[in-house]
């Protein structure tokens, strides 16, 4: 057991970059039976969103299946803008993209990550929170997304 | 809502193959502070397995992290023979290879996989049930791998 940077290890979302959100949804709907979810479109106006240091007004189109109380399956289109999203379709085309674990103090695991060579991706904000995605993949093998809830009562 | 030939949606692991189990460990480990898990080694003669359809001894290293209560993280070093594992690696290096649901009924399961356009890529057996893997990837963006444990009491 060692220090967890991170404070949590339980996995929330796992994500899927797809080309064709309708296409997508169709396909997880009748494979899974589950009722089709509506789509999300991101806010690239009060995202304060940055790319690799740089700001971007990327915007995604979203979906969620619950693929049980943990975890959600979330579908994402990049629609516009320089992103993290385009950036793996692009690179490697329609797949898991990362998977998300809600945190506290964003700066403090961020902070972590880098002291253990896991820089920040993509930073951006959310109604009532914010997300980052981190360069894990050469390490893990898989991207993580922090996802931090502000607290209500703040 | 539509029929759900898959009997669930409630995700239970995440699979990540990897070149190097002990480097993948030891970075799971520290990211996340958990304690190392030990590595298993699949059971190739009694796995009777089949990869596309030929009898195959592939064999892979194993080792499970738990990222919550619902979800574990699988890590799978191909180790020898040809298999789905292999394939994921050679093709497109480390990730994410799979997501995985306990099913029931595995031939009814893949019946309707197969008629939805999904055949299955790999199948075998561990003790006590048997895991399937079906081509998923171009219609979800994922593999799915469909884990069935026999009764004990059948």
């Amino acid at each position: 057991m060692t220090e967890n940077g991170m404070g949590t290890h339980v996995v929330t979302q796992i994500a899927v970059v797809v080309k064709d959100m309708d296409k997508a949804i169709e396909a997880y709907s009748r494979i899974f039976g589950l009722p089709k979810p509506d789509v999300m479109l991101t806010d690239p106006t009060n995202a304060h969103a940055t790319y690799r240091g740089v700001p971007t007004n990327a915007q995604a189109k979203l979906a969620f299946f619950h693929l049980g109380d943990q975890v959600d399956l979330e579908l994402i289109e990049p629609v516009v803008g320089d992103s993290v999203w385009q950036e793996v379709l692009d690179k490697k085309g329609e797949g898991v993209h990362h998977i998300a674990f809600q945190i506290k103090g964003t700066d403090g695991v961020t902070d972590f990550l880098d002291r253990n060579g896991i820089p920040t991706i993509q930073q951006g904000q959310y109604t009532g929170g914010m997300y980052t995605y981190v360069d894990s993949e050469p390490q893990l093998g898989v991207m993580l997304e922090l996802l931090e809830n502000f607290d209500q009562d703040a």
